[in-house]
């Protein structure tokens, strides 16, 4: 594969905060060779995550990356290399070909993927029509399990993962209502996402109040990105039998050591709560339905989304750091590749 | 119904901390009136559960009882009139007959039965073969979920709920580790209901070690009966997928206002637990098949079980203070007829 040169983001320190883009460095790499049965493959976008603060993290985590590792993430690209009978070179797949020009993906991964560049943008495989959307999917349907009629709230509402509860919700039949920071996301929320509520924790004084305001049925299901003091002034809301599906922590920087924070437990047992938190990959052998159900919402109009796109791989630490000062309004996704545009 | 004279335990106030002998006033009191389909019934044994804490709580709860009010409780005793075509006055029953001498119980209620007095003591209606072993059942097998192999950890474990635990996710063939209070509670746990270790929190100097040793596989199911500290202590040592059946929180004296404690969700997120309340009552139509296992293990030597009993309803409510005090080592009960030995 002389033909082939690489580059890539390498993590060069962990934190136990929030990733600045200084803990990256990008340079040239090696083209990673594909094992017998994997692919190489030339990402066109690859995708920022909240989670990835995890990944970057001192403490413990369920997908660490090592220091001197090229970054994970997933990706979307062209098969350059089969070394996989099932897969044809210059077919488009999904894998977690990470923040590289050339990465490797595998068949048998979790997660991995064949995507038909002809349905919808390519791009959309890293969000709404990807683990986004299938994490919204899982997390909402499986762990909140709302039922037609009941009220279900959601944080980071206009974000990425939110968004796609919410309007999945919808779909459902629940009254959705969104918390959200600024009022363009706020607007967001109920312009293009559908929510019959939508609050700017960033304007009102009291989150309780605004919840109470926005919720006058109490709340069934809430769909929590972000934990923390939010997480605290649900809790008081929730009605009987009430659902919390831990989707992401976000509005806490360091968990080494844990903070302090109300105690829950008098909540879950006097109300019969459940919490419960969920990983993607848990539900993987129904992704296939779950990916055909959104999909036919995206096609029907039911599930819109909104995607924030930066042109160069270099620009993926950046881009990251972003993700955690709340400006970004969409999936954030970098392209690799600017001049492909599909 | 003029036969009958009346007396029992009255609340006269409530309280945001732990209950007191002084909250109460036992007194003459009318003979209730069963309503048509209702019975009175002369109570033999009364029960005191640390739950009634949040009865009498100045604090939200699913089941207050009213100053000025008889406490609620159950009782197991005698229909002396019965207003219900389906029950005879003679039989013996199980119902919410309060601290009094003639309560009235309702067929319809949650939890009513009839009582055989010839298949096991009539008291044991209110402990193991009843609520209390019903709570430990449902808990553990509905809400925690133990799977053969497995390490089941218990609070409280020598007591009423957490001994039926114990023993129950032992007939289901897993590993079964007790917290409990003091050396005879220990011996209790070790000795009387089968724990394969246990854990005398007032005297291991560091429950996190001490908990870190006793399972040395992790904790996949943790059945808790007192939340706070010992919660904060067991999350770290959750398997992934781990259980927390939140049954009590017996550690935290006030909930008005909640107190802090470490923040839990990173640790759901990451390990993909369940924190989830449960009541007994949500149960209640399986009642019957969980009274057939419970009776069934009781017979084969497999559910043991202990009472303190106190004579005398006027004790009640020392009986009940008493239960924060963590020196009980049985269930709590009180014979309101020491005639009657049944």
């Amino acid at each position: 594969m002389t033909e082939y040169t690489n580059h890539g983001v390498i993590l060069r320190r962990r934190t136990n905060g929030l990733p600045t883009a200084e803990m990256f460095e990008f340079s040239e790499t090696a083209v990673p060779e594909p094992a017998d049965g994997d692919v190489l493959v030339h990402n066109l976008y690859v995708s920022a995550d909240p989670g990835m603060k995890g990944w970057v993290s001192t403490a413990k985590n369920y997908a660490s990356v090592e220091v001197g590792e090229t970054m994970r993430s997933s990706g979307v690209g062209e098969v350059v290399v089969s070394r996989n009978p099932s897969i044809q070179e210059g077919e488009y797949v999904f894998g977690m070909t990470g923040w590289q020009e050339y990465g490797i993906a595998s068949p048998g991964h979790p997660g991995f993927r064949t995507v038909d560049p002809t349905s919808a943008p390519l791009s959309a495989a890293l969000g709404a029509l990807g683990h986004t959307g299938l994490t919204a999917y899982f997390g909402l349907l499986e762990v909140g399990q709302p039922r037609e009629g009941e009220t279900v709230l959601v944080s980071t509402a206009a974000g990425a993962v939110g968004s796609a509860a919410g309007q999945i919700a919808k779909v459902k039949g629940c009254r959705t209502v969104g918390i959200a920071g600024g009022s363009e996301k706020v607007r967001l929320c109920r312009e293009a996402f559908g929510y019959d509520a939508a609050i700017d924790y960033k304007s009102v004084g009291d989150l309780s109040m605004a919840l109470e305001e926005a919720c006058p049925d109490g709340i069934d299901v809430y769909f929590d990105n972000v934990g923390g003091a939010t997480l605290d002034a649900v809790m008081p809301l929730l009605n009987q039998g009430g659902r919390v599906a831990i989707c992401g922590t976000a509005s806490t920087a360091s968990w080494d050591p844990p903070p302090s924070g109300v105690r829950l437990e008098r909540y879950l047992l006097v109300k019969r709560l459940r919490l419960q938190g969920f990983i993607l990959f848990d539900f993987e052998e129904r992704f296939p339905e779950a990916l055909a159900d959104l999909f036919r919402w995206h096609g029907e109009g039911r599930l819109a989304y909104r995607e924030d796109i930066t042109d160069g791989l270099e620009h993926a630490p950046r881009v990251l750091a972003g993700l955690y000062e709340g400006t970004n309004t969409g999936r954030a996704v970098i392209r690799v590749r600017p001049d492909v545009n599909r």
